[in-house]
């Protein structure tokens, strides 16, 4: 473990939805987990019991807002409220996936927007910031008025696959869908390569055979996304991809919740490795070709930063290594 | 059904928590259900579709927050959110069982009050008014600044009693605990018979055997609660009341939640007949005594004095019919 | 007086209702009483000079919103402002005895719920927190989202009892009414003694002959209650304890008021002494047979330890002394 | 008394600051007053009772903030939240005279600004909306985001003057303090009068010999204030009038408090007459002098006018009647 | 003129931004524009006066936030505040072109999101409900919780291209840049056509040369974006279209500024005809192929949807006419 | 420049309205100005870019809010979201001309109370509290809740004119206008003078030739006012005077703004010398004989004192030095 930090008023809590990526975090930071019970009763209400003093302490409640989402994001609030309660100083939710973030807008008649939502409830429980990693649409830090500090996986994927050599011309990194360019874009500047983009004449719902629109035949394609959830949508691209005459395909996505059977759907499409960060911590199965790389090191930099009051940008920069 | 009620601008949804007391409600409100999706996708996010207009309408959203709670909550203010955005007149949420209630208080060093957090996220996300019945403390209406109607099962349980001949000095009314005396005194004065209370020497986590404070021998018992949970309180006090010299034991309780093998457990008690309103829809085993009594009724017509503007108060008098 | 204490960022102040628990506080804090001058004019408005800088400080205001209580909480609400305006880092106020806390929910029908009214006007003018002494009910916390700190009287009146010898079966701890029982539940865990009830047929206004509930006979009764407001409540529960069979009868009352001829009536009842604490000061008479235990160290031992960020729990907790 | 209104959506209630000028305000609206009881217990703890239903009804209630201003204000609070909790569809409050309007600003260092401090309570308590008449400061207006109607009383004035042949040269309108002179500006516009202005070298507290800007020499001064505290202010011009030759002093004040012994005070001054609106009912002694002008038909308009959706203006003009 | 519209109480003003559409809009809705002057003095202040009164009714205040925009916005939030103290029933405002909406986002390291800023000045002024016209980024909608109808431009442009017979494989609907993709797919599906896109390896301050991403030889290409500012991406991408063989270039944006310079640049390149909505009124030169498509309409009837409480859904959907 | 202040947590940032008075600021304060670029688009809009971190930081924002006002004031907002989102410990606002403060009532029907408005949007945007100068009426300070600080310009005046040896009976204070007097009362009793006002029979629009309440005659007149805008106040009070026989006319404003036009109409006055502070930079033309003096040294002690959280209200006392 990294050696102790010294304030002791800075503490870190894990609630239920991702222990692992807490610990790493923790030990990343110097700061040791405090101690709380959370438990569950026959019907269905949580009750949490903070075991140590917060009084006057800045908090960090680590939890990701992943399945089952409505319990754990309950069960944040409430850890919320009671810091507030227990007279915290200040108290910072990091959320390394942010559910609910695709539920942005109103994309049908009588939609809600159930991110604005979230962000309203986090803000009314007492939450005083919020700090996370790759939201679906940047947008939605607008969505709070209190400071969000929102941390970029791209860096991290272009680190790994500059490493691997997938830089240049030979590349070509792909959307999977016409939204989400951005985050092709930007990858594709870290590796000096063009883009491409998988198109569907019918919004998701009920859509047809898709199309590239760009070139791909002879190169090696990486399919970017930022939200891996039944992983139909990376397999279809990647068949598309394979169709078009790609040459290698890879997939990254910063959060990988691989619900309704995304391993069986994953192992029948032609990727060969599929990257994702350790923002969620799920138990359905996961493909065999997965890499988790982890941005507890990120995070525990942010959050050291941010209680020094220093500024986090530095982390947003990326410099390749020679 | 009830002839169809005038005022379209009077709209009920049920959401899916309990669709049979909103059935009950709508039939006797004369108001049809509106229609609406509400799904849960692979991941745990429920995405709510209306599909009917409600702009500028009177909105009822009727969910009982009872398990699994925070689904049911989260449904609950979405739809809430959707409502307001799709500019609803009002947005009113009828919650029969309302979940959290009993965290009403900071029991031990820092404990979060959930039931006041529940009436924050509730209020923030756009409710205008909340109906209800039988809150576990009368002071949770407090934690709202909007209007709340808690309407009173009582009456329904004095009927049903006096009915069966209860009343007078050859029953006791009892709390099963020392805490809700004041319903068992209600119930009481409607059935003009004395009370009695099982006290416990230490609090519910770690309870010793309970004594009775008051005279219940040669009595028929009438054990009175607001939540019927794993049924274990109820049946503690009902082998007490027992031994104690009760001749025949009865129960009731507003919400019969039934949670944590609650069948199993009442059916080993010496309760007679145990008596719950419907408030709650469960899918796990009820005993074989249950005896519902509807409070669809009095919700329905509070709804309606509601949207006529006019006084709720004459729902909680209660004159035994002769 | 205590040593002065270090850190001159801590302010307290007093305002008019109790300036004898003021004095106390400031003297075991080690922190002396801030200069002000609070006047009322003819036509009864409030006018208050603070006579030394409170900037960037953390101000304690102590007062008692007891009788003429509109008067204190207005004096209480200016102050409030007052150090709003004049940049006061944090304004917590201190609160011995909560006014209007009876009035915490809706009785009857178009009932205010004043005491949730007195607490949205202390947030709304600026309070950060506040420090108080056995509320009316538990529940009067949630009225509040900022932080509140409840300390309890009922181990100052253990101690107490135990040193008189006031332990054991042979004592019964009443609760003079059908509610409040959780603080005699309280009293009598410290004391290891069981306890009874003081019922009525009806409730408070047009209240017939009370009759006990449990075993007084023989036993030496304490009656516990929170306020002692004319005392007729407490009469009357010591005549029918006497009645009873009760071989002495001690009151004790967190909060004395003693309005409306208390005196007469207490000293006309079979009481033997009557404990409160210092947390209400009044003009009116008080009976010969009270006995004032102070609450001032343990409310200036609170004020230190949520400065120094140190938790309050501790107080909470009550260990006999040999 | 008037036809009865017909809309029975609006409801008046009085409560118990001016019950005079409540029963003149609703002969002249032809809206009987509502039923409620309002009751100050012995420990001075105020309870309101609704003896009607309020549900859905657009309420206004009567009340002048005058001595005693703090049980006034909170009488008001109380009543404002329980029509609020009881459904009203909007709360009014009429304030004939606004108490603590003098603490509009902040004159010396760490002052509160009461005034807006009571503006933030009523609008926190849910009043939608301020009735009011001759605000000390219009900028108060500005202290609430909610509408505020402010009635001026100078067109009354006006009017009894004109009546009284006190128009044109042979008259001054004198302000008898250096503040306050756009209440003197107007009514001399009314009167086609000169004005003057009774100025002090030091403020109010320890005011030496005050002397006349202006010419009065000869002429009948009118002296024009808006609050008729003490009377020391009147009193103190008009024997500076006198020595400085006006051949009639005349007295008028929207709101007369007749503090402190005003009686003697003014009886003991060279005043003609004192003529004030019926604004403030008090118990203390007026001078013989006093001469009432009632505000009621006023108010009553305003009321009609806000609840029929009619502009407010055309109550602000005045035409002298020939 | 449209025959008056029934309802008095349906008011729709002008500001001074835009006051052709204004009056288009008035026409169209037959509800004649309400009197207001609004003045700005020579130290650039703002004042409103409002001519008729407005209390009780449902006000529409149309005003698009254009050049110069912080006059624009000023004046909308100043009329707003006026409106809500002169006691309208509601306050709706109509932004045909929401200023600042391409601040939706922190870009890079503390930058401000002044569309969230503007989103919270509107509704802290008092503004119940906007409505606007495809508003730059969909979330802008989840920055509110009042509701927002952001009405489609893409049917008024669909419609138009329809009649000119550009439809099917032989047009290319052309994104200018790599956002607003949802926008160019949009327009596609009601031409049946297929999409393309300009891509630029870096962001818009320092971009190079650009390349067309999809197929666009031998078709004719359709260039759709939202806001026409000063006309560099459409003159550019237009170029790209040429060079990359479209045979002919159409465009098309929702806003059109023509700021700095537009007219020239436009001009310039090979665009066959430019349609805009009159969403906009400048005084910068405007080029000659320039096309204005009226949205008055569009927004008339949803004015008068909203008012009579009818679903807005209606105006979304699009039939092409045989 | 003064020794570089220790603390660097304190930042001060000049926006563009007075970077003159910004540096002079900085010097006095010993804190450099921070690093930000503030550009305007061809569109209009305003983008700021913070150059430096201001994480936990306390920000001061120096901007006065004259012409161009809107654009300023939008400025400013845009900064307050900017540094708040970027988690700056507090947001300070410096405002040393606080536009719009004239429009502090409503004068007539239907007007809007813009300061009260722009002190709303202020503090939504997030400021924590305002440092201004000399504020058009005190009672603005009332439009916040949050801390602000009203510096006087009298002192600096008083002391100016005293060196001058204008003091004493041969000197009268003369108000321009019968509002603004308590600002000529101040004046004169640190010059131990009597004062004056000049009135006018009816109000600003189309007012009358005015008069002298008060006597000048052989006396040298000091004219005093708190906003110069066009000058034709101060220009024809200076002609009534020169007519009422004063021997010499000075005038003394705090804040100069010179619109319309001024420099001309006041160089045809028979004003001697024009005092004005340096809160507002302006492009107009000035008369040739107006004396600046600067704020700046007041300002920033101000702000040093706020930061070290020692009293502000030393500033205020003002000793003639012999």
């Amino acid at each position: 473990m990294a050696e102790r930090y010294a304030d002791r008023q800075l503490k870190l809590f894990s609630l239920t939805s991702n222990p692992k990526i807490a610990e790493k975090i923790a030990e990343a930071a110097g700061v040791p987990l405090g101690r709380l019970t959370s438990r569950q009763f026959s019907d269905g209400e949580i009750m949490i019991n903070i075991e140590e003093t917060v009084r006057g302490d800045d908090i960090y409640i680590i939890q990701s807002t992943s399945y089952p989402v409505n319990d754990h994001l309950w069960e944040l609030l409430i850890m919320v409220d009671a810091c507030k309660r227990a007279s915290a100083n200040s108290v910072n939710v990091v959320i390394p996936y942010f559910g609910y973030s695709r539920q942005d807008r109103i994309a049908a008649s009588r939609e809600p927007i159930t991110a604005k939502l979230v962000a309203n409830m986090l803000v009314k429980a007492g939450a005083d910031r919020v700090l996370t990693l790759d939201l679906h649409t940047v947008q939605v830090q607008g969505f709070f008025d209190t400071p969000v500090d929102n941390l970029f996986t791209i860096p991290l994927f272009a680190d790994y696959y500059y490493n691997l050599g997938l830089v240049g011309d030979e590349v070509v990194v792909v959307s999977p869908k016409n939204s989400g360019i951005k985050r092709a874009r930007s990858l594709a500047e870290y590796l000096d390569a063009p883009i491409a983009i998988i198109d569907y004449a019918q919004d998701d719902a009920a859509r047809e055979e898709g199309y590239i629109i760009g070139e791909v035949a002879g190169k090696k394609a990486i399919l970017i996304d930022d939200i891996l959830n039944t992983g139909k949508t990376l397999a279809e691209a990647a068949k598309i991809l394979e169709r078009g005459g790609a040459t290698a395909i890879y997939a990254a996505a910063s959060h990988g919740l691989f619900a309704g059977g995304a391993a069986d759907i994953l192992a029948a499409a032609p990727i060969k490795e599929i990257l994702v960060t350790d923002s969620v911590s799920t138990k359905e199965p996961v493909p065999e070709n997965v890499n988790y790389l982890s941005a507890s090191r990120l995070i525990a930099d942010a959050i050291i930063r941010i209680h020094e009051r220093k500024p986090v940008s530095p982390l947003f920069a990326y410099t390749p290594k020679d």
